[in-house]
């Protein structure tokens, strides 16, 4: 503890030491940071604007050892780590090329880039997760298609579903999210235009026809081109938060399931590797469904800072895009360890269709009411079915014992609709 | 008074007397749930579950008229409203077609395809609003392609941009948010799905696949048919949530600009119809930004609501889903309003080319001050250059006065780089 | 359905109905506007500014009938409601002393004094109600002080609580509710500054000290008198926010507890009425619960957008004060019907001792696999009795028969602890 | 970069190298966990729980080094850090003393604890740093109580202020903040209830009375003792969450007006030490009041998950607390930052009174128009008056020209009401 050694997720197991987490560090960051300037000066190169020489001695330089305590000390003065940044790099590079640094860019500029770089690469681990997760939850529906339990509304039992159909709700969400991760990672631009969009010093450093530059730079880091300097037109910041937001839904929607049908009392399905408890021996704690839970309690609202930030004044605001960077951050890793936990839970849920059999029979047959209000309106009228059901269900005595049903079908797995329908059909989408 | 009527918008300037008020009022909930019986008869009818006279009486009756205040009140005991609106309903039909109201329906049914409807509606108006803006941005924006005014980052004049440059940038953003608005509208289901969501008291009622019901269903309301019931799936949610909180950001940017260029000292822009005051005659206050402004404020923190919501347990929760109804309508009034406001604003907005001129020459020169260090820096290395221009700008003459700078070309709006061709490029997107 | 009755909480059964919707409504909010403009001019007679006969004129105009959906409409061109008021009550008081409403005065202090009296009137009936729901709670308490049941923790049983500790817990977080709520209420004051908060426009009307005016008018609305026109200085604001959002969470807290505990196959309380459903005669929703869960996932958002509305610029601000109305209005709603749910619920919820009883042999002993830790560790050796422990837990056989524990007490009841002693202590606060 | 070394403010120029960042670290909060533990053997120790030299040992052992890194690592598998932390303390401490460590609390107990004291290690910061800001406000108020200036309002000039009690409002709401602020600070509660929250390991341990063992604890903490173990019962993160926002949202007025002021057209007012550009060497940005405003806009979201978390079910919930971990941390963090910033920021603020009075003269006289309107009408009447000023104001010629007002007072000096004494008033408050 004699050297502070920062923050590594020691109040964060929902991501710490994930390949998220690794995607965003301040070193990734860092990275992203340097490639961006690095491929700042091969593009210019690449029109025109520079020497090759110098493109070759700014990636080569940016490839080296940079001191981010150091940068995060001096980012202060400033308001933003890239001014530091440069002058550390255009050090590196000396004298001859150092000139080439950074040279018509402003600072956002380059975080706005590398900010997309670390995007697409977390979004990349969080989309494989997602596939990890949505194909997991396909054999669990598949397998389960026909496994009856209660259909729960409002906390009680309504009337039976299936395990199939639930799994295949799940992946359903999944899918959606993944599809959304997935548009949105690929249109995440790069940020070109200097100091106020309108990428004039290009042109005064030479460049015939800047408009062109950004294209270039785009292609070597391989983000799309922008149609225009996005410095305060934040559609990359505002798309990521929704379907950053959106993700986290998903899957919250997936570990709630998960922890209703954990309790003791139901024991539905059980995690593949619970955590313990050293002084409860017997305790096997749903954590991942908890660590995802808390992920989805976090997200809307550091997306709902991504989008207030979008109401940002002028051509570079004061206030709004720094409030967009921790929380954007936030949003890739709590993510990006959600679907990583959501793989694992997916994977190892153990389910326990014998519980869920048991659990239809808790209401003693009340459970399929609504069939039997179907079926004796017909024959007793609406109202007198209704009212003899309801006079069973306040006796509190199994249905089955009833004369007037004598000749009703109360079997719970013969009234689960058209789940397996649905669940063949929704298994159909890839 | 002694009537309460209601709340019909006294806090609400920003959407008050709107279409989009209109469209999301009691009154058109209540008008889009007797829809949704209405065309749930009908589907029924259609497919063979009910015969076609139901269908007629069902849709008669769902014209008539219901008391809001009274369904609102009685909507507590069971927590929704569609309980007692199906009660009212029922009896209106009369005994002989009355069991065929809700038939095998679930109350979240009927409530979640009403909302999809009023959500399609009212985004129809705000597509259509933030089309006017749009166009009025794109003829601000050619007719001044030219007119070159301060670029301004972190409050302070940086260097010289254009009106017709920040005018195809609020245009961008506009038509991002149209598309992702028209893509949700066009992407919103139906919800049918019964008490579990397994479809299963439509085969009760006799339906030999009740799967294809949800078709039939969505077709009379001229909505999507869902993949699954998404009771608590809640996907269309979520991404009502992502394009309106995106589309109040997005018309927010526009409304903090104009804001900040309203402002006495700069006035470069003025509302067509300022806001006046009873004291101060001289006033004219830009309202139309004001309450956009504050809708970009409100609509982040609803949307996250709504994202919260989507971790939604069981079949349907207890919770979850009645957290929605009021964020999502407020979130679709808000934007709803903030375009109409929008739309005007752009339509009106008088720009003062001659305020902005003046403006250039604040700084007395210094605005050109980064065009200055390009071109002296390969005369008198860069390090010399930034020394000279960092003295010349502490001393506060104006830069034309410096024999240093007798050849330098200062007129700042010759230094608007490539505004021009980015305004044209972003103009030729529809 | 001619005659648009305005919004009446078709979508709102949290709150509609209640005293708190009736306290807030938008006549609610027109009364209060007219009273504020009413004890400004009774103030400025009383301080020798106005004529007692303008006090006297103004007050009984002010008393009259207004027509608030014109008034919505109007607020639209100055962007709030006070301004088109002041027209028609100065057209109500007539030529004579018409010129004595409103004078000196700016709209946001009508407005936001307004706004004060009724959150002044609705924290009233959010302190009583949440004095019946502590009452309730403290009762049950007392009589399920030793009515063990499991205490749950990460969803599964842990080690054995009791229903008294558990209800004494959730009325000390609704006494900590009320004592904020109380505290805030106290400290609301009236607003006056005038166009820019320096009170100038009475000094010339006449006033030798403006400065005592406010008091006096504070006094008139029994508010208490500001230390400084608060206008953009939102502390009364952030209080009300704070207070609201807390007691959302703490009757959010009694409300997913009932929730869980409700559940089918817990079922250890039920809410007195519990909500039902058409189709299934069984079903008894816990709906209070619901609708207070639902509130408490509303309002800490609200409160986001009040706290953010704090940063406002200037004398007055654009747009950071008009986000502030609905939200505010909206927390006092939400708070006030979630109160009112809460007191019902603590009031009729039914405890079912037997059910807790039952659930604390479902782990067959493993409920107080603490103690026997705590209790074998001595005699085996730490190590030794967790691995016993361990490995009698995987076996799944009950406890009592493993001969290793045939002296242990085993009884869960005879394990909560210093339940009581908590619950007492608790007990002993008013 | 080959030794990953975590975060460290890379993207937080608001708060990295400040005291606040290094009081909520990871291993701040690693030292707050030993202290917890060494803390709770001690107590124990106090009540006979456990020998004297069992609190030596493990005093000594918490002094030692543990590995974030690696706790980190190991959190994941119980969904906390605590767990393996027992463990390595456990293993440092021996085998004679270790199992003592921990006995007979939970996780929660610990971690609660632990984040309590580095919430009150760093409120005292903010306490401080406020106290700084409000010195420095007072001093700006007092000099300049009578600097004239334009009052704003919607963005346009209203009727003249003073900076006196500009000063003096921002100085109010940080006092507001400071103490708000501090009382939560000393209601800082340790937290000890063990697995459920019922003291009952100690008793199975031998604690005569569990009851008391809290009190030991905090006294060795030095935090309050609670009242009830409140792991479900949040009422310090509540109020944690209230008093940080509320001092952000404060903070972040002070913010905005300075970078409203701080525009190149207004230049009221200059930040001490603007941060600079490399491109552009004559722009002097307001970083201070952009780091604070970003801070502001971030906090009120955090608090909301805050607020959102009070919410949770059960002893102990599955998501709702370990959603708290991060979000709290960063708002201490932020608000830290952001008073730190804040105290320079007054400290060093330049002010301008020449520039405001350059600025009354902008509206040529019309600033002053509510006064002309006061004394006018009893001369004209209200409605002559009125319209005299409005159709002055369109012709936008000075009004001094005008020779209806040549007998008028038109100096903006002169109507500065009550701005003198609200100022002087404001000041008396400590």
């Amino acid at each position: 503890m004699t050297s502070p050694s920062g923050d590594t997720g020691l109040l964060a197991p929902g991501w710490a030491g994930s390949a998220a987490a690794a995607a965003t560090g301040d070193q990734a960051y860092l990275r992203a940071l340097l490639d961006a300037e690095a491929a700042l000066t091969r593009a210019q190169a690449a029109v025109g604007l520079a020497p090759a020489e110098a493109a070759t001695a700014v990636t080569e330089a940016a490839g080296g050892t940079f001191d981010a305590v150091s940068l995060a000390g001096r980012a202060r003065a400033g308001g933003n780590p890239v001014i530091p940044l440069v002058a550390d790099l255009t050090k590196a590079v000396g004298d001859a090329y150092g000139p080439y640094v950074h040279r018509g860019a402003t600072s956002q500029d380059i975080l706005d880039t590398a900010t997309m770089l670390v995007a697409s690469r977390t979004l990349g681990l969080v989309v494989a997760d997602l596939g990890r997760t949505e194909q997991a939850l396909a054999r669990l529906a598949a397998e389960h298609r026909d496994t009856a339990m209660p259909g729960r509304t409002l906390t009680q039992h309504a009337v039976p579903t299936t395990f199939g159909l639930k799994a295949a709700g799940w992946r359903s969400l999944v899918l959606d999210a993944r599809d959304r991760v997935r548009a949105v990672r690929e249109s995440l631009p790069a940020q070109l235009g200097g100091a106020a969009g309108t990428l004039a010093a290009f042109g005064a450093y030479g460049a015939g026809d800047p408009a062109g530059l950004p294209e270039a730079y785009a292609r070597e880091l391989g983000l799309r081109a922008p149609d225009l300097p996005w410095h305060t037109l934040r559609t990359p910041v505002g798309d990521l938060a929704g379907c950053l937001a959106f993700a986290a839904g998903a899957l919250g929607k997936l570990a709630v399931d998960v922890l209703t049908l954990s309790r003791t009392e139901i024991a539905e399905v059980v995690e593949g590797s619970g955590g313990g408890s050293s002084a409860m021996p017997h305790k096997s704690n749903p954590v991942r469904s908890t660590l995802i839970a808390s992920a989805a309690r976090r997200a809307p609202q550091l997306a709902a800072t991504l989008y207030g930030a979008m109401a940002a004044e002028d051509e570079r605001p004061a206030g709004a895009w720094h409030a967009e960077w921790e929380p954007l951050r936030d949003l890739l890793r709590l993510v990006g360890g959600a679907a990583r936990d959501a793989a694992e839970l997916a994977e190892g849920l153990r389910v326990r269709p014998g519980a869920m059999r048991e659990h239809l029979d808790l209401t003693h047959g009340l459970i399929v009411s609504e069939r039997l209000s179907a079926e004796l309106a017909p024959v007793l009228g609406r109202a007198r079915a209704k009212e003899l059901l309801t006079r069973l269900a306040s006796e509190g005595r199994p249905l089955a014992e009833a004369p007037e049903l004598a000749d009703a079908d109360l079997d719970p797995t013969h009234y689960t609709g058209s789940a397996g329908a649905l669940t063949d059909r929704a298994l159909e989408r890839r």
